[in-house]
């Protein structure tokens, strides 16, 4: 039995389809504002609980129970048995149902990857399960042998191949254009700058407790982990671009059944990894200071977040974005969030400082 | 403490200095005709007994207890208390000492992958640790998980980018202008066939007790085997071109220090894998009938070694090598060795029928 936080976004999509295949319970389906497809949910998964975004949809939920808003997550989650919490939910909104999930010692499968960039050094990792095709290729690799470095792997997002003259005057739809993955807004955007990437390095620390990690461009998405071990071997995780293989495992543990079709290894074509330049990716000009000062993540996350809504709305260009977020790093690399309040705190201080 | 067979070649050389590394002390060596190289080794290494392959070369051995010819190793072998026996002969020849080996007790590390071909079904297998990049490989990568196929990677050897018809004019020589190991003649010519991945297929059939297995051309010799697992993931080990790693695992088990430098992956350019064809390999017509009547591999053992024979004394041409072994094959279709005596027999008839 478990509870899916975001079930009507790409990853809660996918949960409900590998849950009906291991014949797992839903106990609670949390979504934001696609009510159809929640409605859709409802009937097909019968959930015990349901919660939405906004409390004024309420009305329109097919549910005898349904909680609304982010108190709303909180309650449903302490009434919840499950001992499995899918939390898929969007950017920092999911830090709360995190801490909450692991104060309840329920295990989180977290495709969240923002409550660790936001809160990393105050999460009991031992009770999260990556969701994130990095991280599962990671851990898939490393089987207990010590290693010297870790690689994760980016697409390069919408934006790799054009010119850096081009990118400059690039919309909002233009960024959504992934090249290799089918997934939400904001992490597609994210891909575009290599925000994205920047978290699942942070991701990487905590979970896997190294600062020996990098990540090196793979234009395909075929190949997305290599671990270097300590006696001269690297291994490398190649898969298909699906998010069921890591949901699958965050569920059941070790696997052996077909999960995703296999690569076609004659078929695949060269393969070969390029460094990600900072001139492209200006996020990336902080990533070592990020990983030596990783309590800075929730500056990084506020800002980004903000940018990513005043570059929607036009208020900014695409490498405005990165300006926005580089800015505001500058200015509160200082901070030292020693609790959760601090980091809300934090939060709250950074968005009100870019917005103005 | 343990005993080197075949101390003067490629293998031999590597693990004497995987040995000294690791303080393992060195029972005895066995060479072949390099007796100059065996004087060095002695003087170095100090082992309690010596073998040479021809007794005419006995006095010139700076040691007293000199052994030598077939008899004379197995004699050395029977006076050992080594546990774990190195056997890094070439050929046919390795057989005799991979057996008794066993009969003894003792672990056998084995570069002599032609014992496995010959006689793979009349071998334990739980007292061999192959010596072999690729074999290597896949242990490293399997860590009991169940897999669907396995994939080993061939160079494609000295003539992977010739024209066919000058393959046909090419000597001796040619062929052991390896594009990517140095190694010695024999696996260098094999190499050349795509004999030695013919060879490596049937040694991971009984390593690993699978016929899900085959072999693609990855033309850098970076990554030298991939695993397909039942999930959907695939796995690939990377590592530079150097013996020591598989030497240095199967002397000592698992290694968490540095045996070699780990690849540069930002360094190694474009990776693919390509299908091995039969127009350029004939020898890979016979691959899924030899995969499935493994016992017939003592007679492409025997063709194949007197036809590098015939190559190297101008009796054939690079493609008459595997015209011959083709034609051995066929006409000895039907054997069925039921114990080494059979495979002894066999051997023998096949090279009268080779050299006729």
């Amino acid at each position: 039995m478990i509870v899916i936080l975001g079930s009507t976004g790409s990853i809660g999509v996918n949960t409900l389809q590998i849950a009906s295949r291991f014949d797992i319970k839903i106990e609670a389906l949390v979504a934001g504002n696609n009510v159809d497809l929640l409605n859709k949910q409802i009937a097909a998964y019968k959930p015990k609980f349901v919660a939405i975004g906004s409390c004024q949809d309420r009305h329109k939920v097919d549910h005898t129970k349904v909680f609304c808003g982010e108190d709303g997550i909180i309650e449903l989650l302490s009434l919840c048995q499950s001992q499995i919490i899918v939390n898929a939910l969007v950017g920092y909104a999911g830090l709360r149902p995190t801490l909450e999930s692991i104060k309840l010692g329920k295990k989180v499968a977290l495709a969240n990857k923002e409550s660790l960039v936001v809160a990393g050094h105050l999460l009991d990792i031992s009770c999260i399960t990556p969701i994130d095709s990095e991280h599962f290729g990671l851990w898939y690799l490393l089987n207990h042998r010590p290693f010297n470095k870790l690689y994760i792997t980016a697409s390069g997002g919408a934006f790799r191949d054009w010119e850096l003259d081009k990118i400059e005057k690039a919309s909002f739809a233009d960024a959504l254009k992934h090249p290799t993955w089918s997934m939400g807004d904001k992490i597609t955007i994210d891909s575009a700058t290599m925000t994205n990437k920047l978290f699942e390095l942070l991701e990487a620390k905590w979970l896997f407790d190294t600062n020996n990690i990098d990540a090196v461009i793979e234009k395909k998405s075929i190949v997305h982990a290599l671990a270097e071990f300590r006696d001269g071997s690297t291994t490398a995780h190649i898969a298909n671009v699906d998010m069921k293989l890591p949901i699958a495992f965050a569920l059941k543990g070790e696997i052996s059944e077909e999960i995703l079709k296999p690569i076609d290894i004659l078929g695949m074509g060269t393969i070969e990894f390029l460094p990600i330049k900072s001139d492209r990716y200006p996020i990336w000009q902080i990533k070592d200071h990020l990983l030596n000062n990783p309590h800075l993540g929730v500056v990084v996350n506020a800002a980004n977040e903000e940018a990513i809504t005043a570059f929607k709305n036009n208020h900014c260009s695409f490498f405005g974005m990165s300006d926005i977020v580089l800015k505001a790093y500058k200015y509160f690399e200082n901070v030292q969030p020693q609790t959760i309040e601090d980091i809300v705190q934090i939060n709250n201080e950074v968005r009100k400082y870019v917005k103005s």
